[in-house]
């Protein structure tokens, strides 16, 4: 099974993003699209007057936020996505975390600073997945989950690609592919092509003490590592071309 | 089967949705439940400076009101249909048309009137549906359907309700009920105790005939007895408590 996370890089330039899903449509085997938002919320909020706060790369999510990404993520950008791959006869199906109660998560609980309505995941229904996977319907998750009493929340993606593929490993061979807007883990931020292609845990914790690895990149080299460390088959990191180009350079992650 | 179908008066209502969607989740064995849009879609379009224009009771959808109808429709109103079925112990699923390829429609063709991304259906995918529901899952569907062609489409949620309980009148017994703000079919439309309880399609026909069925009510009836004429055992009308409240007067439809 093939688990691909795209990010707001993609998502925001729609010529990327039809090239991106016409890659992954054609992707053999069993495969999950875990997509991010991109810029259309805080588009949307400032249309509406609203502030859109952003801590440590994460947004504060009250509740107006709550309903705008709801609209934006489940809707908007989830159901195009899906309508899009359907025209490329990929059998897509546009979930949330409340769907078949696929992701159960709670509201984070405020220690130095409230995310409001964001959620931290507490369990993946591997059983209903399973069921789509089975039936080959490709499942397309957004960013939102719910706290099984009626609340939805909101979600990181990353976290999101993670936490489905960790558990879907009890199940299947599943290798996790996150496209980002870079090669994969840069030596030097600012040289695309200082690319470490091959990266286990211990030279990311070298490199991490050593200060090369940048900050956005910390939470999400976490995820990978957590994600082999728990089952997953491979982690690989790169631009969106990687699933489909087998020369572009990118990252493959080990133990 | 029982596919029950509720309009903007009870979605507008946060205490009245609640109520409904108690009652809906206590409903026993296999159920879909189809919504309309409400006042959201049009209040965002305000809020955003955008006229909403209607003809004859249909929302014409430019490409700015389709990405606003798909927001809240797909996004906003069907993911919190959804976490609060699921607080409710009902394994709800939201979807839209796109999704698994479930209401495959068309966009409507221009006579005298252009409606604009407006969609008329051709198939619903009954195969797919009945995967959902022998999996003990309860679609809950939103008012927009897809071309196929990676297109999406505004579509009349009373027309989405009454092609998807035709269509799965083929597997299933199927019961249909449209919860809306009156009584039923009424003689004297400001007279709620004026309730037909009965009514066939020889009375209907005299009724519309005489002109003593109000506008707004025809297209919800023709699609009620095309739905009898195509396999739907048994079609009621009536205030959204009929699903629960035994006693309720309201209006059941036969051939």
């Amino acid at each position: 099974m093939t688990l691909v996370k795209i990010g707001g890089n993609v998502i925001n330039n729609k010529k990327a993003l039809s090239s991106f899903l016409h890659d992954f449509s054609e992707l053999k085997g069993l495969k999950i699209l875990v997509h991010g938002g991109g810029k259309k919320a805080s588009e949307l909020s400032n249309k509406l007057g609203l502030e859109s706060t952003m801590i440590g790369g994460r947004r504060v999510t009250d509740q107006a936020t709550l309903e705008i990404v709801t609209m934006v993520y489940a809707g908007l950008l989830n159901k195009n996505i899906v309508a899009e791959l359907q025209s490329l006869a990929c059998n897509a199906i546009g979930l949330s975390g409340a769907d078949g109660n696929l992701i159960k998560s709670h509201k984070r609980i405020v220690q130095e600073i409230d995310y409001g309505f964001a959620g931290d995941i507490d369990a993946v229904n591997t059983e209903t997945l399973a069921i789509f996977l089975e039936k080959k319907l490709t499942p397309v998750l957004c960013a939102i989950t719910h706290d099984n009493k009626g609340q939805l929340l909101n979600t990181n993606a990353d976290t999101i690609a993670s936490e489905v593929a960790k558990a879907l490993s009890e199940l299947y061979q599943v290798e996790l592919i996150y496209c980002f807007e870079k090669n994969g883990v840069l030596l030097d931020v600012n040289d695309e092509n200082s690319v470490i292609e091959d990266i286990d845990h211990r030279q990311y914790e070298k490199l991490k003490q050593e200060g090369a690895i940048a900050d956005g990149m910390l939470p999400k080299l976490e995820n990978c590592f957590s994600s082999l460390q728990h089952g997953v088959m491979k982690v690989r990191i790169g631009k969106p071309e990687l699933i489909a180009d087998k020369g572009i350079k990118h990252s493959i992650l080990s133990l």
